[in-house]
């Protein structure tokens, strides 16, 4: 069964498990703070539909894994169903980083939407961002419903953590802005807590309800971790030369946007033209063409491709150490694939 | 052993089990981000101390809940030493909404501190949060290290219920800040989530770590509940009739604010000469004496009075069902006593 079937089926059985969870502020006292949830989640309001939900990648993560650590067949829902609070309450969790991440970067649109806080203010939606939080923390405990308490702790355990490298990148990723002297050594903390924390966290939490053993459990999330920064560096590769078409965001957006990416903190250490540039004034669009084949041409391009190669490599040996089963294994291997092979 | 001996040891214990969770964060990438948080929790920066800490309530109730509802004896530390970490993660909670609020309300002062939005800026202070709220999380989980793993997560599962209801409350809360048409019925419920829902939690949550059976535990929830609304209704005379000296904040500075409090929402009801002067525009230092003496003609205040009496009553009711053992259990009437009977 291919990673399309398998998706098909757990892709509705996550979207109807996130309703169940936001649905606990479906009352009528507080019917806009609902409608607030809703609207972010990508269900409801002006532009609803699949291109606001996203594509759910962290929770099809965790019930593949679920899938590939617990058994042979892919095909019996039964081996990744009893999962499907944990893979809400990672998404739950993304949603929550970005509504607030949203007013932090003082973002107006976010998925070609009004963010939260245009619609509602800076106050509701700091608040809305926290009941997302809430309601993923609630999702977890649900686990207790199907695996025993021990386990269902285990899973909330690794999810807390995993919200507190969250709060450690998005300290970092803040304070870089004002900071004129990073360098490589502050991307990688700060990349690995923003991106690559969730999908590790994804990916062992899924091995943990799969009833994976300690060494496994691991493997998978190295896998997750380094399928993370793999995919940041990729992102960043795009963010300055990448296809616009494929992106959907214009190349050369992170330069005009100031971005302390890996591309630009490598070319800040070559000291060179780009250096000079850069620490002269914000790049505008009439010379971001010229600078990005500048950034290129002192070899930036090329080392990030190489970096994002490594943690590739990184990412399918561990996922190798991991030996997912069955179908959903093949699946699991297929988004890795699909997820690294990006056009970049 | 009276409230006082049984306080001087349990809050020292509470300080340093905070500490302890606050310190997953430090670390050199994150110095700033730690220092946030105890500067937040009064622990550091100007100011820094007693005064700065507030008075730990929360904490104390769930302490004093657990020995009460556990054993007979509460000179014996062993029976509230382990419910430490959530005595922990109600204090970082409340901590966290703090945080959120005072930003949520445009708040430069915080127990006379500048609050930490004035002093970093908003996007951190979010994350801030964000992370207190993270902290209080694992603090929970950490009761596995004390309790079996199902006793864990119902500690867990109240703490997260009564988040949810927090956020259920600050939601309506900062809504009723534009609305014209409120009564009564609005205030009971937004009360109950921003200041009882935890008291409520707190309480519970001991019961349950003190081994209380489900009535008992009921009892003492209701007992929580029943005490944070009687005490925020004396909140609401303080701020308009209240005495300077013993609150800390000059007197009718809710009036000056616009704060809808419940004699607020009474004088409105009542469609008098105050509900006139409330819609003409906001009130100033002028006609705030004016304007308090309207109210309290109308009977705003022996209405406040009365309600408050209830909910006390409600409260040691609930008490006395909960069947409190020992000297933790006469510590907590006491402690009741003292919240209840405040000068008002």
């Amino acid at each position: 069964m291919s990673l399309k079937t398998l998706s098909s089926q757990m892709l509705p059985a996550i979207e109807s498990e996130l309703q169940k969870q936001v649905a606990r502020l479906d009352q009528s006292r507080t019917a806009i703070y609902h409608e607030m949830l809703t609207y972010h989640m990508g269900w409801t309001g002006q532009g609803a539909g699949p291109e606001a939900t996203g594509k759910r990648i962290r929770p099809l993560m965790v019930l593949l894994c679920t899938a590939a650590a617990g058994g042979s067949d892919g095909i019996d829902p039964h081996n990744w169903q009893p999962a499907l609070p944990a893979a809400a309450s990672v998404e739950l969790v993304h949603n929550f980083s970005l509504a607030h991440d949203d007013i932090q970067d003082n973002s107006e649109k976010r998925r070609g939407r009004p963010t939260l806080w245009t619609k509602w203010g800076i106050p509701q939606s700091i608040n809305a961002g926290d009941g997302l939080f809430v309601l993923s923390n609630l999702a977890v405990t649900d686990l207790a419903e199907s695996y025993p308490a021990e386990i269902a702790l285990r899973a909330a355990r690794v999810l807390h953590e995993t919200c507190l490298n969250l709060t450690r990148g998005q300290y970092m990723d803040i304070s870089y802005e004002k900071r004129p002297d990073l360098n490589e050594e502050d991307y990688w903390p700060m990349i690995s807590g923003k991106t690559a924390a969730l999908l590790a966290g994804c990916c062992q939490m899924g091995a943990i309800l799969g009833g994976a053993e300690r060494q496994a459990e691991a493997a998978y999330r190295d896998f997750g971790l380094a399928l993370g920064l793999a995919f940041q560096v990729q992102d960043d590769i795009l963010g300055i030369w990448g296809d616009e078409a494929l992106t959907g965001k214009s190349a050369a957006s992170d330069l005009l946007e100031g971005k302390k990416s890996l591309p630009v903190l490598y070319g800040l250490g070559k000291n060179g033209p780009f250096a000079e540039r850069w620490k002269s004034g914000p790049i505008t669009s009439t010379d971001v063409e010229v600078v990005a084949k500048m950034l290129a041409d002192e070899g930036a391009g090329g080392y990030a491709h190489d970096k994002s190669r490594e943690w590739t490599d990184k990412a399918l040996d561990s996922l190798a150490k991991a030996e997912p089963k069955g179908e959903a294994g093949a699946a699991l291997s297929e988004l890795a694939d699909k997820l690294l092979g990006r056009k970049a």
